[in-house]
């Protein structure tokens, strides 16, 4: 059985979010989870169809261990939902922040 | 001779600079600088002297890249200044924030 690891709100770093959204692939997926504020599958959340599975999973995995995202797993899909509420808890204002940013970057 | 590449400051992405932020070691590397606000060399700037020259090299060469900071060289040593006015002026307010929720988690 797949098992996902989650670190407890305490223990989510600073540079492990940084991290984990320093990278293109990974901050796309995010944006496109906080635009949908839902349960997304990992195809559903993937920026393009051409990144090969393992790729993805490896993105999924980063974002989960940094506390952006919580995975379960439901029949053959694995649903991601944001810790948003965690996040804003130990670092207020950071998610707002580079939305934000990512927005003026690409307009 | 050394060549150090730096990024125009229109080049400097967003991804690139949370990548750069997103380690400890060049977390406390660039907390060292911002503080002392002027030139620093590389081992003035090392938050432990027990580190590899070699891991503190790439260190750099990250924070260099991604347009966190400048490097000259001056004789056989590499100096390094804070390019806060690049970062400030591509992404507002992200330094600041940063560094305050740096101090926040250490405290």
């Amino acid at each position: 059985m797949t098992q996902f690891i989650h670190p407890a709100k305490e223990d989510i770093t600073l540079t492990g979010v940084l991290n984990a959204l320093g990278d293109p692939v990974r901050m796309n997926i995010l944006k496109a989870m906080m635009k949908n504020d839902g349960c997304m599958s990992c195809s559903e959340a993937s920026p393009c169809t051409s990144i090969p599975k393992s790729t993805l999973s490896h993105h999924f995995r980063v974002l989960r261990e940094s506390g952006l995202i919580r995975t379960t797993k439901q029949g053959v899909e694995h649903r991601n939902v944001n810790r948003t509420d965690d996040i804003n808890a130990r670092f207020p204002g950071l998610l707002k922040l580079i939305v934000t940013l990512v927005e003026a970057e690409v307009s």
